[in-house]
């Protein structure tokens, strides 16, 4: 809450038009809803018409189901990542639009289908293990209004495959970049085009990749001139900065 | 290049318009100048009025001063990064717009002072130490053509602080987020605003810092959906991204 | 034993007031018991009420029983943490007390209900997953004579959802704060209140994770004076230390 | 700010008790102070007799003679830590009680020399060189308004040096417990007395040590309950800590 | 060479067919014989009455059974470690002396009793977790021809416990200490008595304990003179060390 | 494409014998075949009679076996490393050649025969835990048309075996040496003859072997001039690298 | 053995004093000569003509000077490595062949100037920073007999710059690859040229680049087939590999 | 003390033959004497003659000066490890023995020149820049009362050279080996000789060394059975395990 707002909400108890209680109710800050096992915060998707988003992996299933049943009355698109086939069976009867992205084990409900975003998001990968990384990048930025195009198995040990779809990079105006092992794919993706690349190491490898670290600290070290790192597999988190970008640029 | 401007080439070829000779000059890609020490790049700025770069530290200051000498002939906007008061004495007559900026020992020279992105980037550090590093992702995003604001010593343990400050924030289109530490204002700053945020860890701290691995870790962990991350004490590539965002979203 | 003691010891010797034997039994310095795989240590319960405690994991069951049979007969409060349904089934009908807490595997058997601690202990944490180890620190609270309040789900991505929950912590004479991922709310807890605070990472998250290695080191680096820090995923760590100060508090 | 008191600033609008302006300004939540170069934050001090505290390593001593010299305006006690002699030199006329800390670098002004702790704190190191981290922990106690005494040299090579003076440790009421190589000290503390023991890993020792990432490590693991842990070399924090644990104790 | 090639060369030898140099040329290269899957090296046992060893984890236990096969042929102890109870039912009938030990896995074939080493060997352990490693110590130094006595569950926090049983300490004559968590026993005991003490760190812990870097670090750093470390979890090199150092004291 | 390659296409170009569509076509770089879920590379095994690769791991069965189908119709000769039985069972009617090699998972199609390298190629490993991956070596140089040898289990502790079987290392052309552990066999090997050896870490160990770490960093920083060093366990990269200098050697 | 007993024997041999097998024993352990402070090895150079090799760093510049006195008896081509300018002057006058090559700190003594590879080894780096590494590997497989060239900042971040130059790749007969920060250089060169390639990592970056283990678990981690890596920093290694492999090809 | 101790001294109260006061003085356990800054412990000289140690590194020369005049005063023999020529000159006055051992730093005083234990100790490194970590071992290992030997630069790389001096190792009764960079040596000697070899990784080295990290993981995982490590540099550690394991061979 700005200084602004609060001083109009004072302004209103002075003339008699608010209560004491009503006034305290909207200084309480953001609205969340409390189901005792999890605080709901609908105040990012009120705003913006984003998701409700779930981290299922983890989760009692029941927890989940109860998280999105209460998501669907407010008519939000709702984006369950790290889910999988038995989690969609139990959730899928909850609403029409359910849909199980195998690739990736993401769950998505979609009220709304409208287009947000300015530009298209190219999510890019380095090898065909990486895939289900850049799939939940793909799904997480696909619900969230923007056009999305995939472009996989592209490594940069055959540059030649990367070069010859360049005119996919050219036609992005944000590009996610998903590369497991050496992880050097962003970094010759953000030289070849001058716009925000959004770089996901991921576990894909063996031995000294050390479960992504060699990826994850190429990337932190890349040569190539603002380029922005994300987790380790965190597939959802760039779709979602990518969408924040896209977002902007539309605004 | 493109298919479309091969196919281009080919064609005046084809046509008698182009010799051999020259439509393989144009083939040869991107335009690079060799000094024998060092390839000067000047391919970027070319399309974007983005400056031309060089990172000081660990390389020998005669060879800093030449490649500035020849970046200075294209009448580009030039940034020195990791520079020291010294460097500057050496290079501060190779043109009147010289100037030391000394919290991050950046130097700049700057032809051309248009603002080209559409809105404000604010530079949010979480204390006095990390300044160094807030002031090169500010100096980078400036000379990139932004307007900018710094937003100082406001890290979490005093969350008041920040919520005092949070006007700011509202007010800008792109945040740069830079602590040391636990790095934990990235997280908070991202929950608090629906917008990009680019999180800069710092090498300040000491002990279980080990050099900036726990902010580093800490940033790429976020609970904030959205958040990316640059290397550690990489101001410049902070800077350097949100410029890149700020083009976009003015195109 | 003190000096003071042993002189006391010597005295009664000198005076025949207790044989060499006796004297010797004394000076063995502190009870134990022998079971063989086991030394189980009466002392600590024997002065303060504090409940023997038994770590199952990795323990084989019949000596999990073997070592609780013979705890229960000196009536001390027992606490088993990390169990599971089938050791609770196991030892169940050993006391009519006996309680499993399934959200953190504990196992309880309470002769003594007696409130020792002088102020509530609020046990709070970032998200749901990191319930489990916040339920053992609630759990391990609760048994050593504390009242106790949990407060969960507050991450800071949400800050808002942890201000509107401030007088919970207002109430607190000790806070204990339970997160994973970045590790960034015992932080800013400790800066919104001038108490205690034992913050406790948890193994939640993935990737740059490294299984609890990102908050450890953040909540280690925090910037808010005076929080301490237990293992990761030690919630029965910071619930005895907790009650060790609350008991302090109340003598 | 709780919801009581919102409520009362409300009311006094409603009742034209209060003007807008006024409320506004009592709504904009804790106090601090705008120097350009940091924002100190006095609403600690004013709160409990707690010093305010400034960490001088990699602080311009201009900026910290800035900082002090604000802060004895308030008439609190000031807590420099990780300074110089020269250092000391700049700051020492600035109040006739400024003292040097040689051994650890800490300089103190103290106005407020009132005891508020109930307890004793002792600080415990196990060898020599651990001492400067075991000043800093006891000159940041005594500040605070402790009672506090050392106890140092008492490593657990040689046992019985450290229970030879057990005594002491029975006198204290909080124990802070300092130790480098392999840090075993704390274990073997807190299992002699069932009282709260803070353990500070110290950077002494070479090679394995990697920092004082061993003994870190070794406390983290405790077999002692309720051992609690700070920053590699933090002495400040665990000094600040037990203040806390102590004014607590003696509310 | 297989022993079978060793007696053809005695034999001519003995027949003055092969001269003393000569048959010293062939005997040169130490005796060791091939399986084809591996090469047994029979050499040690030859000479010291040491047990021939196989580490069957991750071994196909026919490949197991067949060294051993081959190994009783030559009427040696043989120590299989890291086996299971599955193992031992397919070798037990190899040779009637076929011994497992539960606590550890080890399979032991015994034709030779007699004691080597001159005085006793304690393996003292932390706690009950750390009893499989210190069992196959036991083991392993009770096969190698040495008197064995264990001293289990005495770790540091109740240092008593281990005050109370020094006299067994006093009559060793070399000590295997094992431990996990933060690995601090060791470091008691070596200050306790002077003699040589074997530390073996184990993967007893969780979290921070990083699968035994702990204490394994915290013994590679303790401040006791002349501890001497093994692997995380090696039982067999420590019982190993301990019965090469006792049998060079009985010599 | 060399620029002289590029300037024939041109001047066909001009000269009318090449359409602007086909002088395109080949200017597209190298060839590569999309199957959807993975891009096919022919291009290597077109040149040098390198045969195509796949690592089945974490792979889909099914794409495995598409790529293979896909494969196979170029008549060269495929390598799948990783898999296992099932994955054979899949595969085995292919192409007759069809082979499973159980020590190591690969599986092997061949059509080529041809010796290509010009000397052998022996693979040295420790012990016996290393085979696999010196087969997976052994199994890469073998298709790749190169005569191999193995020499097993002649670790470094009992360096008689390793001196016992030096003709066959004098015999080599190339060496690669596979080691888990401490991993110094590489080291002694390349002492021995002067030779390119290549040097595999394996992840055969426990405890303080950090899954391979170990070895790695030993072979890293090896003592012997000249030692070069691939992934972790990748036999594979070995085989590979030796094939490309025993091809470059015949050439 | 020094070359002096060498002699004796050999002369014992021609005078019919020592048979030829006896002869043979004296020589079967290879020589070596003791200075005191170094034990130097004759060998290699006798048998190929490589150079005697001396790390100085860390070394006394006396003992350096001693021992390259005693290796330039043996008119072998001396190679110090990690020297500097006060290190040359001090050995300079030794022979006039003396060479200082400022970039890398190396000096060399050349009597033997002949080309022993078959073909060109390249040496490719990615900035100018890594230049030092590049040239100490340069100047090792000059001096040991092979043609050389240098392609220097040809990082990936500007792919073209690498595309434009790639005739000097294809004419390499062996690349030595050398990167810092993210160390994707060698994984695209070794996708170009199908020939060996040997990466060398380098300490150049800053932050999360770790001293270079950033580029070093990139390179390990390579999807490139064949890639071999050397030490971080390491061009001498990785110029004596090439050096071996080419002196192979020539046989 | 034992039961046995303390019955007796409990019995000679009874028989009024010693006072509560002098037994409360025995019972104090261990002598050891307070300077203030320090607590010096006379015990084990006491026993053993061994000499009492003085760490000097990170010490203030005044007190290391102050410490060593008090030792002296009881006609033990004084080790000063980690000490400089500045501390030699301060110090050499206090007694006529007084010896600088320049390679190492150690300074020794030496009034008992007995031969204690019954072999000899070598001591083998394996490369000159190990010779600072060896000669700490020798010094430790002589002034304890052992006779000694050094065996250096015989490296694995060059394994006929250890081989050349297996002689050495044949005659010694204990072995200390030192190996900085992949620490190799001390497997490879352990495979030659059947008797206690303790190994001590150095910080020799750079890059993937990781300041001794690299040698200490080699030798705790060592393939020969009975290796034991000691931390990274520590010659002194070495030296004085070995002389407890030499006197314990000599009762």
């Amino acid at each position: 809450m700005t200084p602004e707002e609060i001083t109009r909400v004072l302004q209103q108890v002075r003339r008699g038009k608010l209560s004491v209680g009503g006034a305290l109710e909207r200084l309480r800050i953001l609205p969340y809803e409390d189901l005792g096992y999890a605080k709901i915060d609908h105040h990012r998707s009120l705003r913006q018409g984003f998701p409700e988003v779930v981290f299922a992996r983890g989760k009692d299933p029941a927890h989940v189901e109860g998280i999105v049943r209460r998501m669907l009355l407010n008519r939000h698109n709702v984006l369950v990542t790290r889910g999988d086939a038995e989690l969609f069976e139990r959730v899928r009867n909850l609403h029409k639009t359910a849909k199980f992205h195998k690739l990736c084990g993401a769950i998505t409900f979609r009220h709304d289908r409208k287009i947000r975003g300015k530009g298209k998001i190219v999510v890019v990968c380095a090898g065909t293990s990486d895939i289900p990384v850049a799939e939940e990048a793909l799904v997480t930025a696909d619900i969230m209004g923007n056009r999305v195009e995939p472009l996989y198995d592209v490594g940069v040990a055959g540059i030649h495959r990367l070069l010859g779809e360049s005119r996919h990079l050219m036609e992005a105006r944000i590009i996610i970049c998903v590369a497991g092992m050496e992880g050097a794919l962003p970094s010759v993706v953000a030289g070849l085009v001058e716009k925000p690349v959004i770089a996901v190491p991921t576990s894909v490898g063996y031995g000294a990749s050390f479960s992504g670290l060699a990826p994850l600290l190429g990337m932190l070290n890349s040569c190539a001139s603002g380029l922005t790192v994300v987790n380790i597999d965190n597939g959802f988190g760039a779709g979602y900065a990518a969408s924040q970008i896209n977002a902007l640029a539309s605004e």
